[in-house]
């Protein structure tokens, strides 16, 4: 047991955000107030929990980066500190605000990359402007390289919390490296900026996750530059609310092989996030992400009888009473003994950010982690935070979220150099639950 | 990988089933109706899983017994037939039961063993009478020996699908063989009829589970007994509508290390379940199978900060409006990042007898693979059924609905001599996740 | 106390139901179903309910036609008969059905007058053909007439049943008796089927209400039809389920003078209705109807501390695993003492038929009885009935379900010769609670 | 039009209030700072609303008390003033403390009249020591005496603010003053606490209101007093949360005549008078009130189709982790056309204190006024306030909200001498809507 294939921690991992919005602020509040021992570290596994088998928390086994050695940098759209920005995204209260302020008032966004033609209903004036996309990805590189110094961090990871972009399907200058930096250059429209961002991030070998919807570092030509550049990458949307809760709950009903008829979904919320979303492009990239997840769980063709009438459907509306308090609601239809139908009723009163915020850590260390460890390209292992979960090509989707929390615990004992614990099968990439 | 020692399935089972209530009918009515084609085994493992792993249905991989060389058996307080019984329960439409009605008027009830301080609110006038319960138990063997006779089966297994008893706790008398015969012939009142049921059935060789929360076959005495006459048992308390849940979701918060700082559920119904448990005994065993799987699932002196303060309340209402409708209600209250609280409610419209059916089913036909398979005493790997598991002496419990059921088919795969998937730590006893 | 003003009833009434859907069947097989005592007229206040201060049932008290004296006659553009489409409608079980399927028999649908560039989501087979509109609208008359022949009737109203159209403002040629048959004559496509068959009635003399929230007989062409013939008009869109509640609870709310700071409406339905819904124009006539309630029972501008920020959104999904069986859920913020939010949620898992089919009922019969009393024109006494009441020019529109219920009761009572009960400020006409 | 036979308003008014926990803080707090303009009055008629028919404010109306002349007395078991007692309460925050802690630093509680055995659960110090029930009255009588003189207020009204007191039936002590009187000086067990201080309001002539479900004031002997003395008493239990929606709900089902076939109604609280509830005979008493408004609302006897099966229960349950913020939810199973089921659920998410403060004010301040406008005994027009509304003998129990409303708004007229809008129907003591 031991972990000399991982490269041990030093110095300071720099945390970059694109996007200094409610997640990324409730990120950055939690975790300076956790270090001044005025937090707990609620929602977070990578601080709280153990490794399975060895009754031995995940912080003491691994040589994660502690809460004191990160540093971080971010960009916006809008030129406010990240006090500021907190304040307007009305999540956490004014009292906790104040005990983190000089703290939060020290991070400044750098000048955004931003294209309205992604996120129509926002736009702002804190924007770099450039000639052609390779411009502004270099312009990316050297803010990068400008706050590992700034910070004396020798190492970075990138995690996109900024907004929802529309949704997209892969075009082809997105289907080779080459391709992409021809793109780039000419300024091709369907170069997103979060492409950008992840594009800059792997060049500078810095690991990629992506917590929204929408396509960026999940084609081909980003999968082969982190492979290129021995970088991981991990994404996409982060599974916090209503999501999380499907996941646990159709696993259930799958082990108890009851029939599942339909499943309505529908969530209000009031932040900026909603407000994106209520753009048609924007929600229909969190509609693929979000409706997703059951046709795995519940698979018609092998369950015919059980789910061959699964009727799902997701609505997020804006309703701007709740800013980030957002609700779903969830009506289930299922079908026991004898054909008789039964409901279940799930409303669920969370926090969009504060789910969202232990798992921007997580990944953050967990990313630096893999990377430390060689690991490179996509990192399936971590679909456990992810609603539509980025998995190597011919790689079965898995969106239960209680395999998934194996997995990562596997890959967490491998880390540590230690044996499996489960689906050893050796001769099928394939996890056993499928 | 063979199943060679497993004693295959030859000529009838004989399904005992102490009770013509509500589940029992619901059982018996939906058996046939599958068996005719008119129905799909909903919620049944057994007949519609797969063995993880083979990906080949459990019903192909193990020689269970098929549902066409099922026999049954009852026992009740009311002389009225299967058909009787079932139209009073209200649970299957008329119309269902018109198609099976041949078969249920064949099944009438055996005289009860019964004794109306376990159970206050019910009495019934097809009830044994015998000087001792020495000579109620006796009276139960020669049933049980009649109905094979009668049936032409081989073999048999009991599963307890009457009325919830007072809650006890185990007396001396339950201590031991020895203590438990001596009491039966000394008409001890600690000796509840369902443990006369127990005691018959290991007397005979005749494996037994208990599906409802009151102490039964879970008393040194009996296991004692299923040891010494190589039978296996099972317990308590079927797990079928709101602990169901429950155990899904309290491990989905606890993977995401989420605070839970209180769980209130509470249940209507208004069967005659619903009736017995407003008699406050009866609750009382209800009430301590329910409210012990949160201890587990979330523990409190292992994670002082999420669940130290976790107040946990169940509660259940007789409301006859609904009938065998039940339903449940949970209210939810968690804690995230930064300690905000968030809330979830969880509604189950569910029908408690068409959860429990299925489950019925199971339990016959895994119990009576096990008792072919050379097991015997109490089998904890099927937790999965049970709010409240019987496992053996100094094992920890087990409510994680997800780990119970890797548990589950770890044990089913060894009855097809196939090697573990999950959790292969021979050095502990305790399930890894634990 | 007399009658003497209102005319009496004899022979038979014939009810007209462009429409032979869900909610026509349901109507019909009930009707059926309670004149042979098989049923018990349920939701239906003209049956049923005491006219306020006189401790009589209202039929007692006025002379509505009795049920047996109703007959009655459909269009539709599915040439079924009421048997074969209430079967497709699946609101009633195949037994409710089958006790009166011989009369349910006998109804078969005229061709109906159809655009489908107002329903677009429907097409039929069983559709009139004519050059014009004008023909169209004689085509009507004519069926109208054949009707009262083939069933002896001497009188009749017509209540619209058939799908929502889209939503319209309206046109030029809505503007004046003459330019809407112009209009006819023209063919312009500005008229409705809707109003076809509304102009139809109105020209023979017939009272009409219309049930779906299109523009139908509330334009001042009809209006001036209607009381040039001395014909009464109601309108429009039955209040069945949510807006029913949403009317009772704001009017509580208001009371109380509790803040209200949003009110989000969400509806899950799988009937025709719902698939017509999907429609954008469709459901934008509806989004229109039970979005309006909310203004006049919380008006800003008299009270902006406690309505000024009130963000209402109602929203309707069509999901077809429940029929006819709709739910809806709504989440209303609400602040109180010191401004401190509160919330309520309402689930109504209700039948969007079971609660109209009375309302039809109840409708008939009062137009009938009102057109015997000589009222002419609009009949805002019957706001009870509809989400978005048709009054007259200048009038305030009332959706407070108790004053609407006062202002019914105080018109029954003018039928009966009986004084005024409530409201009786003579120098105005506006309601006293408004 | 003019308010002659109404004394006018002229110097302070003292409230006096037993009881100095989180009802009567969250009321305390809120008036000053609505004095202080930091908040506005959300919930309060008196203050906010207007007098129907007459498109005025109440208070311009009517000469109430303004909130400016208002000075207030307390009592209660544990010493801490009004600040302490509010921070204990945890119903407001800290800051909305913050900004009045100056003036809630003043109110500081003179010792109780208390007894153990009718708030089993609660005990504190700063009780009065004395050898009779008569000497207690004396004592609570010198102490309004002093608060009087101490505060410079002429009048006085006394609201019970206290927890509920055990439920009793009414005792021969309880049927005449003599015999009440008798008894005090006897220290008859059979006298309640709060029945003390009621006592001692009537003998100073102080109007007296009861907050909560045990007997008080409503007993012959009180009710004598009162009219002795020629002061206005009501009561009783203040109608805030899941009744105050329940007699709204209730009146919509009623007009629709549909059929309710049950309603279980839930209630989870944390406070110190959920703490209180989970006594038995507490409990009782609130059971009483919350299930007696049924009753009347449908009334079986007269819809025996409709109400005649109607199953109600209500039940209560202390859950910790909500503290003030308590939540209701019921579930309604009401029965449409044809006899087809459907269901209502509501879920209230409320504030116990924020929803009684307000009630609080406009007792006190109607109360007052009625005092002034010489009306005495029972106030039965003050019912819009309470869960058991205390009548005059012999008088009609009146449950519904909108009815209760326009009776409170027909006797505010009265006081402005206004002639009457609803219900003249000088035959009947009955209202007509019953």
């Amino acid at each position: 047991m031991g972990t000399e294939h991982v490269v041990p921690h030093v110095g300071r991992l720099l945390v970059l955000l694109p996007g200094l919005g409610a997640v990324t602020t409730t990120f950055l509040a939690g975790v300076e107030a956790i270090r001044r021992k005025l937090a707990f570290p609620f929602g977070s596994l990578s601080q709280l929990g153990e490794l399975e088998g060895e009754g031995r928390r995940i912080a003491e086994a691994l040589p994660l980066a502690p809460l004191e050695d990160l540093v971080f940098a971010t960009w916006d759209i809008f030129p406010e500190d990240a006090y500021e920005a907190a304040r307007q995204a009305k999540v956490l209260s004014e009292r906790d605000l104040a005990a983190v302020e000089d703290f939060l008032r020290t991070i400044r966004p750098m000048p955004a990359v931003f294209d309205p033609q992604y996120v129509r209903r926002l736009n702002g004036p804190h924007v770099k402007q450039a000639p052609t996309k390779r411009h502004l990805a270099e312009a990316l590189c050297e803010d990068i390289q400008g706050a590992l110094e700034a910070t004396g961090a020798k190492r970075a990871v990138m995690i996109w919390c900024a907004s929802t972009e529309v949704h997209c399907t892969p075009a082809p200058c997105h289907q080779s490296l080459q391709a992409f930096e021809v793109a780039l250059e000419k300024n091709d429209p369907a170069i997103a900026p979060s492409q950008i961002y992840a594009y800059a991030a792997l060049r500078m070998g810095v690991p990629y996750a992506n917590g929204a919807p929408n396509l960026s570092a999940d084609i081909p030509a980003l999968e082969e530059l982190a492979e290129l550049n021995r970088v991981p990458i991990a994404g996409k949307d982060f599974k916090t609310g209503q999501t999380f809760l499907k996941t646990a709950l159709a696993p259930a009903l799958r082990r108890r092989l009851l029939g599942v008829q339909g499943w309505f979904s529908v969530n209000i919320l009031g932040n900026r996030d909603g407000w994106v979303l209520e753009d048609e492009g924007s929600f229909r990239a969190k509609e693929v992400t979000k409706t997703g997840v059951l046709e795995t769980l519940l698979p018609a063709e092998r369950y015919p009888e059980l789910y061959g009438g699964l009727y799902h459907k997701v609505r997020i509306h804006y309703y701007p009473p709740r800013g980030d308090a957002k609700e779903s609601w969830d009506a289930i239809d299922i079908i026991g003994w004898m054909g008789y139908p039964m409901q279940i009723k799930v409303n669920f009163q969370c926090r969009d950010s504060i789910l969202a915020a232990p798992v921007v850590l997580d990944l953050a260390l967990f990313l630096d982690l893999a990377h430390r460890a060689q690991r490179s390209g996509v990192q399936s292992w971590l679909s456990f935070y992810f609603k539509s979960p980025h998995v190597q090509r011919g790689e079965v989707v898995e969106h239960d979220l209680f395999v998934q929390y194996e997995r990562l615990q596997q890959e967490l004992r491998s880390f540590a150099a230690l044996p499996p614990l489960w689906g050893v099968d050796s001769a099928t990439t394939q996890r056993v639950f499928q």
